[in-house]
């Protein structure tokens, strides 16, 4: 039995008749494989990174599990089609915040046509990607029970300044820090040091150190995703902060260069999230709410 | 009493009657102000580097001392043209190995014309700008008494592809490591570890600390020097081996981003410099020559 995924912040959406990925009851998220060489790609990408014994198990954790490709029904009705079979990576989280985060300044690769370089070339100029090598493509932060997530929409998200992506990511680190509204704001610092954020701060870290040394592929057009639990405080035995890559659509042969648009680029958003964590330890939120 | 460069590898040069630098008997380069923006631009640069204390002494180091500007007679007897005044980096070295690498992926910057963008463009595909994340813009290595200086010309380096790029680094590394050719094949491993080398490659480490933090400049198009004495074995008192920032001309603010563009690029050229190394030393040069 598959459904649409509910907590699909970016990408293609099955919603309305249209090709979009499913899940299945077990965690499992069908993608529909795309029919040009974007789709072989991506199957190559998994296949190589499965089948390496360069990628160490630390560094396989960010990325999606691949149980391999499927023939399923497409979600628009048009019959049976190929899809990738990945680990569904929020179905474990009650209330998944997450942000889907495109890197790198550069989103075309050096053996694209002209016009796809050109296409890519007017976003990434469009959007923050060129200024701060990195574009935010998707968010939703769960606001607690009452106002439940916040979730711009695409156009909203595709006119982000950099103060907006700043702002964006101080509210990310907040909510997370301060967790739902009835939360005291005196567990704050422990639970920013301790709690779900800084997994992800430091999972940052490590996949950067990855990126100054692996030089097998070059992620073009690729997207980190960030995922805490809204109700984590609740539940301790929620699922860990995580990061995750994912489409893999255009990957190539890094042809023993290092991936420095990758790496530049979330050298860039490590230190938006450093910054971002700093004002909200330094200044925290009730400190700026109107007197009652 | 002002001289041409004898040691200059990359730039406009003031040979021939053409407007270039010069450099005087006390140690100071002086380099012709660019008429447009860009001269001026590289003088805001050089005041604001030294008049902000957020840049410390440790960082400083890695640009060349600026003494200001002063009107002296242009190279091309044109008559009276400002310079910028700055420390001539090579003046204590008796056979300078230099190389001249222009860092980052993308030479251009967001604000500028279409035209110049698209020029710039083209320069950086037609090099290893976009695959490796910087270019070789010149180099000089001594290589003997014998043999002089191997200086290739600028046409040569142009066409410099990826592997190209791998065994001028050898090169260079190599060149250090067994200096002269009648050194002693057994003195390699200290010379390599305690030598000039080894002191670029911490510095290149040092700066790329630096450039994880500092958002107060985005140098688009500079170059880094790397320069070390080729006579440095024999001469106890020589200068250490060094790396300089040079060439501001296109030097923006940061707007409070890191410049993932640079430090993308300066990222590549640390694992460049760090696999030439690591070649040279598990397998010497002395063991590829053909036997007597």
């Amino acid at each position: 039995m598959f459904k649409f995924p509910e907590h699909q912040i970016a990408g293609h959406l099955a919603l309305g008749g249209k090709l979009g990925p499913q899940i299945d009851e077990s965690g499992r998220f069908c993608k529909p494989l795309q029919e040009d060489e974007r789709g072989s790609r991506e199957v190559a990408f998994y296949e190589a990174l499965y089948s390496t014994s360069k990628v160490k198990k630390q560094i396989l954790r960010f990325f999606p599990v691949f149980y391999g490709t499927h023939i399923i029904e497409a979600s628009d009705g048009s019959g049976l089609h190929p899809h990738l079979v990945l680990q569904d990576v929020v179905s474990d989280y009650i209330k998944p915040c997450i942000m889907d985060i495109k890197i790198g300044s550069r989103t075309w690769y050096p053996q694209a046509s002209e016009d796809y370089v050109a296409k890519c070339l007017r976003k990434d100029r469009g959007t923050t990607s060129l200024s701060l090598g990195f574009r935010i493509s998707g968010l939703q932060i769960y606001q607690g029970k009452k106002s439940g997530y916040w979730k711009p929409d695409r156009k909203q998200i595709q006119k982000f300044t950099a103060d907006d992506v700043r702002s964006v990511l101080r509210k990310f680190v907040s909510s997370n820090q301060l967790g739902d509204s009835d939360h005291k704001p005196d567990s704050t610092p422990a639970c920013y040091m301790y709690g779900g954020f800084s997994g992800i701060y430091q999972q940052l870290l490590e996949l950067k150190s990855w990126f100054e040394e692996q030089t097998d592929f070059h992620f073009n057009s690729c997207s980190i995703l960030l995922i805490y639990d809204g109700e984590s405080e609740k539940n301790g035995g929620n699922p860990q902060s995580t990061i995750k890559l994912i489409d893999f659509a255009h990957v190539f042969d890094g042809n023993n260069v290092i991936d420095h648009n990758f790496l530049g680029g979330l050298s860039s958003l490590i230190k938006f999230i450093s910054d971002a964590s700093a004002t909200q330890l330094s200044k925290p939120k009730w400190l700026d709410a109107p007197a009652a």
